[in-house]
């Protein structure tokens, strides 16, 4: 987590330039791209007070290394709501939806979560510092602007973490594939927690101990194991099937 | 789907050792690695009766472009069971699960969708030739050996495929944003396969229009769109815990 940020790409920049577009530094296109997106974002930017820089290919290309960019990319202050965890479990309510990611070092994968959980209905992410992705661009750039409204968390000690996120009454389910209930059986009722570990390696000891429960996504076939990202959105998106009502157990309702 | 293959990784070198062994032209293998997976790799191959050839990172690296090999790169023939729709259909029983994939041209996007429809008990996937990312290494990689086990099935034209698809009774589900009801609501009962389009544009219209339901991943949060692979595995998963008999819609069973 830089002092600055170079968000990349059509989503990230449209997401920061409706949600913060104070902390935009510099917002940088390539002037050769004339297409409607591109239209739309140099007009949203002024409506924001935003001045775009003109920049070749190449240049925005330096900012952001190896991430697509489509032509557009925006230099960045970190967003002041870097909440804290203190922050999220004082406005603990009994829907409050959290995921804890445990050791997730790829940035598409991080920002794919990111992306998913916010979809799903998340109000917090929280993973350890010294053992995720940091939020580079290539994550950024993944999470498609899911990070301007959602509060990510990174923890020195997530074990801790975990002890002062279930004081605060919520349960935390851990992903696990060799847990003897499937996750369609796991209780997912009141405030809740969603722990997932990084793909081949599962949640580590410690932070699997530390869950009120282990659920398995029962797989079908000879793949091991899901990625991370696809597993969260099973696990999260079921958490709002149950919260959402009844729904069918086969054909449509009424 | 070039003539030859480079499958690079643990994940899809050992699922070839395991399902088609002869296939493999030439195994190549880091001598510097000397830990357990390596090893355990290296006693499968010769149980397969392949042999192993030492080859330094850079001629790991240059056999499979800039996918990660983790020192382990086979080269193989294609796989003889490249199954037609034809043999597919003549296959399909009452639980049915199939996934149409419109116009994913990222390869680490098809890959994922692969390992996620090989996960969730898809028998086949169907896909435009022109419109798709190949299998390419990328894609295999990420696709973590679920080629292996899954047809795979490229077709000139997508909207025939759908009516010999639904000729056979086979009902098409498309996933669309725009879509009256919810993946929760839609019916799922019997031989089914789901329609999925490439994220920000969605099923073409062509495409669409052949679907016999269109359904909606509700999302909560400003995120447009989820990443194809975690809305196929939302969707794949929703159609197996329906399938999988009665679940709580509130609290665990018992």
């Amino acid at each position: 987590m830089s002092e600055r940020t170079a968000l990349a790409g059509f989503h990230a920049v449209t997401a920061r330039l409706r949600n913060a577009p104070h902390t935009i530094e510099s917002l940088y296109y390539d002037p050769a791209r004339r297409d409607a997106r591109m239209r739309q974002l140099l007009e949203r930017a002024q409506q924001a007070s935003v001045r775009p820089i003109a920049a070749d290919a190449a240049r925005l290309q330096a900012l952001v290394g190896p991430t697509r960019h489509q032509g557009v990319v925006a230099l960045c202050a970190p967003l002041s709501a870097m909440h804290s965890l203190d922050d999220v479990l004082d406005r603990v309510g009994p829907d409050a939806l959290l995921l804890l990611l445990d050791g997730i070092t790829d940035p598409r994968n991080l920002g794919a979560c990111l992306r998913t959980a916010e979809a799903a209905g998340v109000t917090a992410v929280v993973l350890p510092r010294d053992r995720s992705a940091s939020l580079s661009s290539a994550a950024l750039k993944a999470a498609s602007g899911a990070v301007e409204s959602l509060a990510v968390i990174a923890v020195v000690n997530l074990a801790r973490s975990m002890d002062q996120i279930k004081d605060a009454g919520v349960r935390i389910v851990g992903a696990d594939h060799a847990a003897p209930c499937s996750q369609y059986e796991a209780d997912l009722q009141g405030p809740l927690a969603w722990a997932l570990g990084a793909e081949g390696h599962g949640l580590r000891r410690l932070t699997r101990e530390r869950c009120d429960q282990l659920a398995r996504i029962p797989l079908a076939g000879q793949t091991e194991s899901l990625n991370v990202s696809v597993a969260a959105g099973i696990c999260l998106f079921e958490t709002r099937r149950r919260r959402s009502g009844p729904s069918p157990q086969a054909g449509p309702i009424g």
